[in-house]
């Protein structure tokens, strides 16, 4: 039925499709599939106890301000606590330069609101974040896109790519979603190098930053792009915004994340947001504060490492046991993903199709290349899954590979009789 | 300092500006303030007992479900909830009707996502709601206004600006936003039979319907579209969108609106809200539902009532005594505003500066207006303040009111004898 309001959708929003992932996420709710798909963390990680406690005391001590509204840059505790943490980092800000938002989802679009005209290109890894090309979509952004290898951008590419004049370079240098590749060192410093000659700022999105489960921590680029103009004198270069989120380390129910930017960008990224939700819960600001301060939540992510790294061991000893000749996939640092790559021929489409059969879940890469290209790929989550289910998904997802490869092989030899 | 990234702000954002009401807002938190600014419910009223208890179970019994990421229609049996209530106001809808948002503000926004197109005009009241103008800047709406008596919209007004050919009409039928006045039955019944001769869709916006003080709840537009509509028997017409909030009846702390619509528009603005915000928090909706579940919230509206009637009250007695012959105001039967005019030479925004001199605040009128006029008007507020401050604001504003009238007609005199 055709309604007088379905007659009127706007012209730009004509083509949005429901997200594949959030789509396989309602196929994988039944409770006998072993899910790789979505982006979930372990709800086992989640400091529950924590959080009731805090409630109870915001409730009891400040309840009617936490029920009440609030201002739309955030709590103000909560961004003194974000820029210290950054400070911490080298990353020479003020809570002014800090602004709360309804999980990093809700930074995505703001930053499309604010800075994204109709036709604006924009640089992006190939793969990219989803969630970033579903938020730039109504604001109808269009994508240069880069190659990665395991060391993430090939800033060659990147190079030739910024004299076509894009607005923003949109980058997750760490345990990138989906590909689990970070950034090099090397190839940050020359990011950031070229950002500058090329007067093309940066926006990096850093959910997963404090997960990291071997190597060095390594510096940001809003952290390399201050110390490069540091010699200036300026106490925030701000020619990198910076995106994170509580999603990953404390919860992603309470729906927080944050932006660091330029005093002059928050204040625009705020008009935005008055439009866009007034504010985010004043409730959850001050719990999640009251829950991270005291040094908890760098304590609690150090639990979290622990435990995603055994899950990703897991899964990596289980890929090499179990995978055919002919898969290939990243070995990341850190993060929540690893990346999966078939053959050239295989579609991830269908070897998902293969696999839900066999109770088993994952999602296809195709919907992380704006380009369209990437049709055998696949992002495997190894959060959400203890490591023994892990075991058992992964051993699944192997035997439909190698049936499917023998199939394709058994086809294609068919064929070759018939031609 | 502009940055590289304030170089490429947005071509549609340039001139959007932070709102009046919300800069006011941060004005009127000097402590010593009597302010009839912003929209604020009394925090008194707000269940913060009920809502510890909530938290506590809900973080005892479902704790990792609540801190999850969760679907972006919304927790279901909240969904179910207002489609029960929906129906018990006569509207035939299904939980997938509804979509949960991080308050009405998202509702609008969204609704801006998917339906509003560059130069897009819609049919508002005059004056309207700031927070839908401010939704709809950086979609780049166009406004045709219609005027507004002590019944609310002027119908006749109405037909002649439907022929334009409006995108919607966007209407707040129960004790408006700004202005405290509350659509007609008969008007209603009316702009109903309009809309559905030209073929131009309703949105109601109906934050206020179940703070009624006086007088007989009159039905909403959605109900009485659908009951014209029933006669062919469709369960629930669609040519009316439906939103509202647990704002004003619950907290707004939470952030947690409503849109009722239907099931393909719902779908349009899932796939919006999910590049917007993925979805609004899992743990305040469960909450939000085990707070307002087993007739708490009705129960609490009825608390809520009580305490606006006697504040409500407390303001028209006090302006009956202290205010001037020459200003007007309106008597609104509930919500949380009423509407003061000045005589025509009066602007709102001196008569704030001298108000605020004498520790007394409220929003002007005119930046409700999208047309620009309205200069002598403004919004008072009477949910926030208990009754004895509201009595003082009031004898306050009073003074400030005579003592500019009293100036302008000497300044006037004086101009007189120059001339």
């Amino acid at each position: 039925m055709l309604t007088r309001w379905s007659e009127r959708f706007a012209q730009r929003t004509h083509g949005m499709r429901s997200s594949a992932v959030r789509e396989l996420l309602k196929l994988t709710e039944q409770p006998d599939i072993i899910s790789f798909g979505g982006g979930l963390p372990a709800p086992e990680v989640f400091p529950v106890e924590k959080f009731r406690e805090s409630c109870d005391k915001i409730l009891r001590e400040e309840g009617k301000k936490a029920l009440q509204y609030s201002t739309t840059e955030g709590y103000r505790p909560l961004r003194e606590m974000i820029a210290r943490h950054a400070v911490r980092f080298g990353i020479n800000i003020h809570p002014d330069n800090v602004l709360l938002t309804s999980g990093s989802q809700q930074a995505l679009d703001l930053i499309g609101t604010v800075f994204i005209n109709p036709g604006d290109h924009l640089l992006v890894e190939r793969p990219t974040y989803l969630g970033a090309l579903q938020a730039w979509r109504s604001y109808q952004a269009e994508y240069a896109c880069v190659s990665m290898d395991d060391d993430g951008m090939l800033t060659d590419e990147v190079e030739s790519q910024l004299r076509t004049g894009p607005k923003f370079i949109y980058a997750l240098p760490n345990f990138q979603n989906p590909s689990g590749v970070t950034l090099s060192i090397a190839r940050r410093r020359r990011l950031i190098a070229l950002a500058d000659h090329y007067g093309v700022p940066i926006l990096e999105d850093d959910p997963y930053g404090q997960l990291r489960y071997e190597g060095e921590h390594l510096p940001s680029l809003v952290m390399l792009d201050d110390e490069r103009a540091g010699a200036n004198g300026a106490p925030y270069a701000g020619n990198v915004i910076y995106l994170s989120t509580f999603s990953k380390t404390l919860a992603p129910g309470i729906r927080l994340g944050w932006i660091i930017a330029p005093v002059e960008v928050i204040q625009r990224l705020v008009q935005a947001k008055q439009g866009a939700d007034l504010h985010s819960s004043t409730f959850a600001q001050m719990v999640a504060y009251d829950v991270a301060k005291g040094g908890f939540l760098d304590q609690h992510v150090k639990v979290i490492r622990q435990i995603y790294s055994e899950r990703r061991d897991a899964m990596l000893r289980a890929l090499d046991t179990c995978f055919p000749d002919g898969v290939t996939w990243t070995r990341p640092k850190g993060g929540l993903f690893l990346w999966l790559r078939f053959p050239e021929d295989m579609d991830g489409a269908d070897v998902l199709k293969a696999a839900v059969a066999q109770k088993v879940a994952f999602v296809p890469g195709q919907p992380f290349f704006p380009d369209g290209s990437g049709a055998n790929t696949a992002r495997l989550n190894f959060s959400y899954c203890t490591p023994d289910i892990i075991e058992e998904g992964i051993r699944r997802l192997g035997v439909v590979l190698k049936s499917l490869m023998k199939g394709a092989r058994v086809a294609v030899g068919a064929r070759e009789v018939h031609v």
